[in-house]
């Protein structure tokens, strides 16, 4: 790789960095930039670049804003009495589209000891903090249902309980659209134990 | 999405330009560069940046260089009457790594009206200029094999064949390791039809 200039070989190193991008992928990419007409590398550099600066954590629900607090947690017609814990941004979003009505807590990451990621590393800290005020109806536990998800979930549990009376977890199920035949056995003995009235 | 802000809604779309990262993968990317202790947007940003700059093409080969020449070219112990022509920068590297011992074209890009890339596009005028002093004794065609590549290396022919005598094709066939049983049957038949005396 000594042939190709060290602009480049840096370009493609950092690019390698991402999650799902081998080194293939980051050359392919990297050679993009330098020709293509609609994506530039000046472009994307001064959006990366300008990526943290000036942007902050809201200092309630922990979602990235531009100001102190974001626009969810200073809406006075939302239930601030019932938090939805996510694990990142983007599922703030996911649940804003589905009318959610309530606040969030969003915890930046799960517990992942194999990722380096322990309680510390979560906002977790700043949910206990929210609610250990009383104010707190219901915290509803919208973490993955994956084994990091589900171990985020019973620790958050654990640490609740005292404070607040109802501890919720999305429900598993069939997603809608699914093929029965296709769904794997898990998934199925949950739609299976939680079934409702028709 | 308007919930989130300007900046990182500037990188999510400028990852999508990319090829093959949709608006999904694009916030992820986006969002792990925003988390990750490895990876961080600053340093991917700043090669980005970087890239361009006193980033130069090879006068003679077309070659992405810091240098007016690049090393392959001002080689003297290389083959200079041998003249190979790749698609783009890193076919070159393949082609370093197999041991050939010419000098190299690079196209940056292959005939495709389709994504506007025309004869203008390419570096073909500077491929025409070095063949002309019939200093050249083979130009060999490394276009990839596909629909596309084969096109530039017709015309490529037809127009360097009044100025160079031996204009060759790379040989198609089974590639080394190949399991037969799963090769398609053009391949198949390339391979029959350039078969050689064992």
């Amino acid at each position: 790789m000594s042939l190709l200039p060290p602009q480049i070989q840096k370009a493609i190193e950092e690019f390698s960095k991402l999650p799902g991008i081998g080194s293939k992928s980051a050359e392919r990419l990297t050679f993009h930039l330098l020709r293509s007409s609609k994506a530039s590398p000046e472009n994307l550099g001064k959006a990366l670049t300008d990526l943290k600066v000036s942007l902050h954590y809201c200092r309630h629900c922990q979602m990235v804003t531009l100001q102190e607090e974001c626009s969810i947690c200073v809406d006075a017609s939302r239930d601030h009495t019932t938090i939805l814990v996510v694990e990142n941004p983007l599922d703030v979003i996911a649940f804003e589209r589905s009318g959610y009505t309530g606040v969030y807590h969003v915890l930046h990451g799960v517990l992942s000891p194999i990722d380096g990621m322990g309680p510390e590393q979560l906002k977790l800290k700043e949910l206990m903090d929210r609610c250990s005020g009383g104010k707190v109806d219901e915290v509803i536990v919208a973490t993955n249902p994956d084994v990091e998800g589900e171990a985020t979930a019973s620790f958050i549990r654990e640490k609740l309980k005292e404070h607040v009376k109802k501890i919720t977890r999305l429900a598993h199920g069939l997603p809608m659209g699914a093929d029965i035949e296709f769904a794997d056995q898990v998934t199925l003995k949950e739609a299976v134990d939680g079934r409702r009235a028709l």
